[in-house]
């Protein structure tokens, strides 16, 4: 091992040099600890060959690699240490989209109308208790089958159950579109395969993705989970957190139905945002090691 | 991390849990020291993605990723723990095929006599010193401009400075060639990349790849090393052991040559191979744990 750090350059940035460091490190206390024979190493060789031939432009099996072993979630609560009245962030998974298209509020993502009709709403808030006006909130779901739209193309519409939504002048956001529900992550390649071989089941609790953000104000990425969803507590990818279970109600009253432009019986999710201010940076003290 | 590990099935292999149950801990290790940011997490998902997109019937990217990282060297000594009179191990790299071509004692395998004309020649012995005959030598190596045969179709002849040997009723072999020299590994891929970004170079000394088997004894997979080549002190997948280097001799005389089917001047590799006999299984005490 001293020797595989030893080899990397002086002239190497120091932190790719304090990872790649870590991973020898690390990466060779595994093997000492397992002692793999010739053929479980090329088995772990082969798995992780197939793991990349398995991706492509809509499918990141090493994001779900990723995800499975609790890693997607570790780098997730490394990175959002935060006051505990905001809403906490969740993984981001493998099917979001850089250009999640704009819509208005109350219109619906729901483009092949295929499922139940849902109501998501809320306000996004700063951790004050200030309504945020001009938030982003970025929505995305899969269909009642368990599918995301890039996952069947040709199958659903394009930009099926994602919209970006600007919130009001009272942070208020609504959105249409149809009750989540459980669903198994992609598990017909090598992570499928792995999850079989440790006992494990693919699936995860029905829930509805949210990136929000906000002029001075650290964005969000989170999910509502649906309260009584099969699997909240055995999420195949370790990401549900209890503050973003929410209950997904059974409305009966048209005029409730009216506000939000359906028609009942409906089912009625509200899931407000709180939003950390981004902290002020401390000026460097000339002279001050790190 | 526990409740990635309290995830794994009770149901399952318990070997595969154990190696999954050090995975995830050593991961989760990694990931904790490093603390890495979204965006480096990504990177390090684009470059694993990378390696496998790189990977192809003949390039094993994740092999050299392995090597390059002394992992390939840790599971070749962990396998390969045994008397010291024995030849050492080494790493088999990427390039081994698993049908070499039998050929005659004496042939050449160098089918585009492309290169300084070289013998390669030894005994293959028990560790008591007895001649083992009848042994299997399976000999690879790279051409001179650093390239074996499968990275080169079409421009090298199939099976080039490939050939399964079977030793004399005296144990010896002795193969005809041309002078191996040393080369960078496939550096154009993600993993070059990471030799670039961690200060070090891409290249192998001078070596010829053996495979050595007999009756009744453990195989050995190994490399000659030609004493004086340069990059013997920071071969870039560790795999050079002392014991392991032999001069290149440059031989004159007609006589010596003739012995080889070889014209003078040539360059003489003697190269002893000794192998360890099979130990014999400990029988099982019933009822004792393992």
């Amino acid at each position: 091992m001293d020797v595989v750090i030893d080899s990397l350059g002086n002239a190497v940035d120091a932190r790719v040099k304090q990872v790649v460091t870590s991973l020898v490190s690390h990466l060779h206390g595994f093997i000492k600890e397992i002692e793999p024979t010739q053929e479980e190493w090329q088995k772990g060789i082969d798995f992780l060959t197939a793991v990349g031939h398995m991706c492509t432009d809509t499918r990141q099996e090493f994001v779900l690699f990723s995800d499975v072993l609790g890693v997607s979630m570790l780098v997730d609560s490394i990175n959002n240490r935060k006051d505990e009245t905001a809403t906490s962030s969740t993984i981001l998974g493998p099917f979001h989209t850089a250009d999640s298209p704009p819509r208005e509020l109350g219109d619906t993502i729901s483009l092949d109308d295929n499922g139940d009709a849902c109501v998501l709403a809320g306000q996004v808030l700063s951790t004050d208790g200030a309504p945020l006006a001009g938030a982003l909130v970025d929505i995305w779901q899969a269909n009642g089958e368990g599918f995301y739209d890039v996952q069947q193309p040709g199958v659903q519409p394009e930009n099926n159950l994602r919209g970006l939504f600007t919130t009001d002048h009272e942070g208020r956001y609504w959105v249409r579109t149809v009750v989540p529900r459980y669903y198994p992550i992609p598990d017909d390649g090598p992570v499928g395969s792995l999850l079989t071989a440790t006992g494990r089941h693919p699936n995860r609790p029905a829930h509805i993705h949210v990136i929000a953000g906000a002029a001075e104000h650290r964005p969000v990425t989170t999910h509502v989970f649906l309260e009584g969803s099969p699997y909240l507590d055995s999420d195949t990818v370790f990401g549900v957190k209890q503050s973003l279970i929410r209950a997904a109600v059974p409305v009966d009253d048209p005029e409730v139905a009216a506000q939000y432009g359906v028609t009942a019986p409906f089912t009625l999710i509200e899931f407000d945002i709180v939003l950390e201010p981004h902290e002020v940076p401390e000026p460097h003290e000339p002279g001050a090691t790190r």
